[in-house]
């Protein structure tokens, strides 16, 4: 991890003390930025991308080299897809507005997205982020069950608003977490034994539980993402989870399934998360890869659970559900379904992770390969004995890799784990790819 | 105001018990809505709207009749407005991404926007919704500060997020204020003194800020909405917000100037409602007119504040200033100068209210005539010498004005005046048509 000039610890940072190293071009624009946008702004990488346009898993920089995008998950079906751009170029020629209106494109979108879930979550509120679904959903826990305990994973990530921010420990010790807050250790499938692991995340769930009780707290929520990618990805055995969805259910607290990461289908074995696990949430929260891009999140719920919430407040959110924002999801439904990219991710993915099995054969700094589809994590460790999370070389060949064009990523409460998770229409050739830039950056820095 | 069903009343709201009057095919559509979207979903009018396209200052429904928008402060430019649909279209198909690459369009936009600005607000942060933005704003206030109460006033709208949601006292009963929320009558120009009602402002403001000192908790921030709109709107004498921002400064805590309202020419005689006053706030919120309908807000702000919070955490909104939403944004900047829409608000806001002050020669339940630019509000009363504020009268007119096909709503604790605040593109002619069309409601209604 790279330390920002004065401020909390970043993977993959920028390092604004090495601003001199840049070229003056690239110089000269992050010190516009840094004097108009201010120093909580963090850049990716040494040596930062400028960027000018993009395409399908492809972003150029404003000289026309091509970066391989293994990273984002925004884009889902790919940069600048054809169809979402003509649904938006379509739709903010016609109108843009807000839901106290009646529009049917809304209503629409609603319906083919609650469809992809099971009947019992069965209604949606739209709003522009993950960070205002999370704060919704945290808020209609709260109302619904009176209580207020939050129970959280050890290095989560939800948000940015001052209640998901609170819940969120992976911001640091700067942003102190909430008084009902409280965090458990995620599962770790390379460290913990795969056939506890769920009763022993279950065990501390409920030890959080107890204490809430002992506080005189009531439970309001366990809230995670279904891969727990900000911990460091989790996706196997499928069913783990349950244990602990059960232990919060019989507190009387409701489980929340965070989607932002895992959703729409980038795990190849389901459209959601949770339903690899044969979970059923109570609230799920969804985000970055509704839109492709245009600002489009929600929560997805039980009806008594929004009935109640309405009996107390209305809910408007000026810019949540526009016609514009929803027709570039609703191509992405459309784009997901016919360009069998769920299916896509399935096989790329195994072809990838299968790929870097056989490179963990030639470095033994390679402690695990874990994931789902085209969500993967590869661990460096110091010795596979020790087990020991090995930060400094992932970020290392993180920077390996972007010299070669090559975008991608680290993650964990150590930062030791390169996160792959690119686009879904991610091709063997894009895999291939992969494989080969990786291989040579290990050969590198190692 | 109406009563939803179950739920909290608001100011002009479709009254679901009321469905069975509709048309057939806007009953199925409504209830599809409600099925999937759920209760606390709410519509405007009697009869609701249900739009299909929009141009200008005219929304369009699925018949093709025309309604007259003289309410909605999105659209500043004008609905579907050709350069920011071009703007739009154009980036959609290059590229969308986030702030942690560098692209230059997201420093273009922000150096234009703080230009803006007087000297010492020179930095701005980026987010997709104004309720992000205020929730960002506490979020810095009560950091840099290190202080916890905030002054709001008495029927104030802040937004959705938990953070802004309590401190938005127009919810009503059922969203509690936060426990270090404290409400304030705001000024009324027609029932207050002029001469004296800033210092009355300023007192109740010192009284709060003694009252949390009692509880021992130091004031973070005095926010209010520099027009007061939800309170009923009140903007003369200039200069009336001084002695509240003087107060809150003494005391150790920030000016926190909510523009989501006012901001960008609204008022005619400046850019930000702030303006008109000669007041500098140490935090501005920005909001819904900024992209034209595109999701985009942000927070401007010293670099000081921003830059001690920058100490504590980093801040990233995959969302916020990306290039979509920024190149909608800089059009808007384009539009209001080379239309001069600041100097047409002026103009036309100044017919307009010329006009009502004469209608209200007339009408004897019109109580007050105020406003500045194209934000205005006229309030009615049961008789001029109680000045009792006659909310029933406000929502049969703004009814029969949208049988009328001009689109308007009311504001205000007792939702007793109208709120006039169309597209800035408004002429003399479509002042005219609500002239015109006011006169003959009120002659209906009374």
């Amino acid at each position: 991890m790279n330390e920002h000039a004065g401020g909390p610890p970043m993977i993959n940072a920028f390092d604004v003390a090495k601003l001199g190293l840049l070229p003056e071009a690239t110089q000269a624009l992050i010190r516009r930025r840094q004097r108009v946008m201010g120093a909580s702004y963090r850049l990716f990488y040494e040596e930062p991308v400028h960027l000018d346009r993009a395409e399908g898993v492809w972003l150029f920089d404003l000289e026309g080299t091509r970066y391989l995008d293994v990273y984002n998950n925004v884009p889902c079906v790919g940069h600048c897809h054809p169809r979402v751009v003509a649904a938006v170029r379509e739709q903010v020629g016609r109108l843009n507005t807000h839901t106290r209106y009646l529009t049917d494109l809304v209503v629409d979108y609603a319906e083919r997205l609650v469809a992809t879930f099971s009947a019992g979550l069965s209604q949606v509120m739209l709003t522009c982020t993950g960070s205002e679904a999370i704060d919704l959903a945290l808020r209609i826990a709260r109302l619904t069950t009176g209580g207020l305990g939050v129970i959280v994973t050890g290095n989560a990530y939800h948000g940015v608003t001052a209640a998901a921010a609170e819940a969120s420990p992976s911001l640091g010790a700067g942003v102190p977490l909430g008084p009902y807050v409280r965090t458990v250790r995620a599962p770790d499938s390379y460290r913990d034994n795969p056939a506890t692991m769920g009763e022993e995340f279950a065990a501390r769930v409920q030890a959080e539980i107890a204490d809430f009780r002992r506080h005189g707290v009531a439970p309001a929520a366990l809230l995670f993402d279904t891969v727990f990618s900000s911990d460091g990805l989790c996706t196997h055995p499928p069913g783990f989870i349950l244990p602990a969805v059960a232990a919060i259910r019989a507190a009387g607290g409701l489980f929340i399934a965070d989607e932002v990461q895992p959703g729409f289908a980038r795990t190849g074995s389901a459209m959601w998360g949770f339903q690899r696990h044969r979970a059923e949430p109570d609230l799920v929260v969804l985000g970055k890869p509704m839109g492709n891009g245009m600002p489009v999140a929600g929560v997805v719920g039980r009806p008594a659970l929004f009935d109640e919430f309405a009996t107390r407040t209305r809910y408007f959110n000026t810019f949540g559900g526009n016609p514009v924002s929803c027709a570039a999801a609703m191509a992405v439904l459309d784009v997901l379904r016919d360009e069998a990219l769920m299916q896509n991710a399935a096989t790329v993915g195994a072809y990838l992770r299968a790929g870097l099995i056989d490179l963990a054969r030639r470095f033994e700094q390679i402690g695990d390969v874990r994931g789902d589809g085209l969500f993967i994590a590869l661990e460096f460790v110091r010795d596979r004995a020790s087990q020991t999370p090995d930060g400094r070389l992932a970020s290392s060949v993180v920077n390996a890799m972007r010299r070669r064009h090559v975008l991608i990523s680290a993650s964990g409460i150590h930062g030791n784990s390169l996160k792959i998770r690119p686009p879904l229409p991610f091709a063997i050739e894009h895999a291939d790819l992969v494989l080969d830039a990786l291989a040579a950056s290990l050969e590198e820095v190692i």
